[in-house]
């Protein structure tokens, strides 16, 4: 098996540095394969240019760091314990001591841990490893890519549960218990995110929250979800109108469609992904909608729903093969409704595969 | 309507400090009522001890910041803004410069944000105000209790639903769904955390997930849940023997109850933390299980499914009435089984309000 966390290593003997602290469940499940949320508790893997690394977790989660295939030095604590004294004593073992360069997630790391690495390292000079991580998890792997392809194709499952749950006077919610239910019977233990299902005008809150809205005609209905599958996400985005349209609601969903059908054609590597935000944004515009939509394009997608990269205008960073990301124009009319159309992409040699397949004509569902 | 952010103000004001950041969704929400998830993007309320204080937040929720009853200085920034610009500028209004006092959440502030300051205020000196946050938010008020009253009640609902489900065969998993499906039904958008659902051997994994293990006769049945009613937690553990149980299964049962209880009964204020764990901890040890007993006694819980306090052996702070916390022994013996029953109590003047009420004694359920 790949052992991804001789990434780090290795980088840390080319750049110099003494050691890296890893601490994020999702780059640490990446580094390693062990998946932990430890709440409050300290949790994270320890690595050097030379000698071994070490995992640190709570006691009541070793065997299962274990059980991920973690063969490498494990220290426990449990809750009474201060795991930071048996760092120490691992550290002065492989020779840390004052002035060492310690490269940490500096993007999540809090203040407080840094501390606690400045009393057992007096001296430490920080550097981030986030960028470094972020490279590797951005271009992801075959493996991945399963993964991945197969969670979007749950969440399209996810879009018909949905869509088939719909009747007059049904409530937000009630739509939202069907998913999950539904999702949960077919083994998904976790969604992305709290599945989102909004009708008529409070699907013009891009961030709205379901509630007890009774479905009416003519109502747009708008789905945004995702399932997690092995430790990676999916996230779809869907509206349709129930039962009747007005010209308007046609409009802004044929402004939407439009722009996200050409940004997915525009995809290939190397396109500067501010540019590709503005193949959407400037067709929105065009057709009059351009205030009301009021978000970036996209964002990256893998053992996080929000990863790096994000795709907005001043994104200089180029596409590369092998990155997956969200692709979500919206336009958000107050008092008239919102439709959001969104689809998981990873870029290929010559264009970019796309992982949600969930049909995104224009349908009035009946 | 009491404004919690003027004790910050006022606290800074004492201590002599320039300003606070404070960031985290439970922080902001307990000081603004604005519950806001982010995700990566900054949001966060800056606050000072003359000055008017003002909230950092995406455009998309600047509605629901007002909505929430903010009225200051509102700085919304979209996806291809640097918020850190107008915080910039919002900090040299207030004559915020070179070498000011800044206290920030240090537990959770990320390295990344603490340079960001750094470069808006070259020469700071970063201090805590996790303590009093966590001070603030320790002792509940009478409306937040009527909250966690009613959220405990609903958990137990839920434990009563996953019982009902209950039948040879069934699968862990399908038992979360039933429980999910029905809480969603009342209206409740968000569990506190995964609902976790256990037969047999695996309820001896003291942070298990559920799978696909079907329930056998004999099989202990351990529930772990809560839900979020209007921003605040419960949780609570229940566990059964289906259909029948052994002496041994017993005897741990018996076990646990009796710790428990015990330390149940012996809340009051005044009493040390570490006493009460060790109250619960010795008896279980009496028994012969004290190695099975792997974690703290409890977690303080509110706006967080874990917050201040822990109850652990070497907590040294006192109970204080209004704290609000878990009382969860658990024996968890490989190959046999595990049993863990928790209740969340409130701290009163002469003991201990049971906020959780469901049957704690040994049930065989048929």
């Amino acid at each position: 098996m790949e052992r991804k966390w001789e990434n780090i290593s290795l980088w840390l003997k080319q750049e110099g540095m003494d050691m890296a602290f890893v601490h994020s469940t999702p780059s640490v499940f990446y580094l390693t394969r062990f998946l932990c949320h430890p709440h409050e508790r300290l949790m994270g893997v320890f690595l050097f240019p030379e000698a071994d690394p070490f995992l640190v977790c709570p006691n009541m989660e070793q065997a299962r760091a274990r059980k991920a295939g973690w063969t490498g030095q494990l220290i426990g604590y449990d809750d009474a314990q201060d795991p930071w004294v048996m760092i120490g004593e691992a550290l002065r073992k492989r020779g840390i001591g004052r002035d060492a360069t310690i490269a940490i997630e500096k993007e999540s790391l809090s203040y407080a841990r840094v501390e606690a690495l400045t009393q057992l390292v007096p001296g430490a000079t920080f550097t981030s490893v986030d960028a470094r991580i972020n490279q590797l998890r951005l271009v992801k792997s075959a493996d991945e890519l399963n993964i991945l392809r197969e969670a979007a194709l749950i969440a399209d499952e996810a879009v018909q549960v949905g869509l088939d749950a719909l009747a007059i006077g049904c409530t937000e919610m009630e739509i939202v218990a069907q998913i999950e239910l539904a999702m949960k019977k077919r083994g998904i233990r976790e969604m992305s995110f709290p599945t989102t299902v909004l009708f008529g005008d409070n699907s013009a809150l891009p961030h709205g929250t379901p509630g007890g809205r009774p479905l009416q005609k003519g109502d747009f209905v708008l789905f945004d979800l995702g399932v997690v599958l092995d430790g990676y996400c999916s996230d779809i985005t869907r509206t349709f109108a129930y039962q009747e349209a007005s010209e308007e609601q046609r409009a802004i969903y044929d402004a939407v469609l439009t722009a996200q059908v050409a940004a997915v054609e525009a995809c290939r590597p190397g396109l500067r992904m501010g540019d590709l935000d503005l193949i959407a944004r400037n067709l929105i515009k065009e057709r009059g909608y351009g205030e009301y939509f009021t978000h970036r394009l996209g964002h990256g997608l893998g053992i996080d729903v929000h990863e790096y990269p994000s795709i907005h205008e001043r994104n200089d960073d180029p596409l590369q093969t092998g990155m997956v990301f969200t692709i979500e124009p919206g336009v958000y009319v107050p008092g008239v409704g919102g439709v959001r159309i969104e689809d998981d992409v990873v870029i290929t040699a010559d264009g970019a595969e796309v992982l949600t397949r969930f049909p995104k004509e224009f349908q009035i569902i009946h």
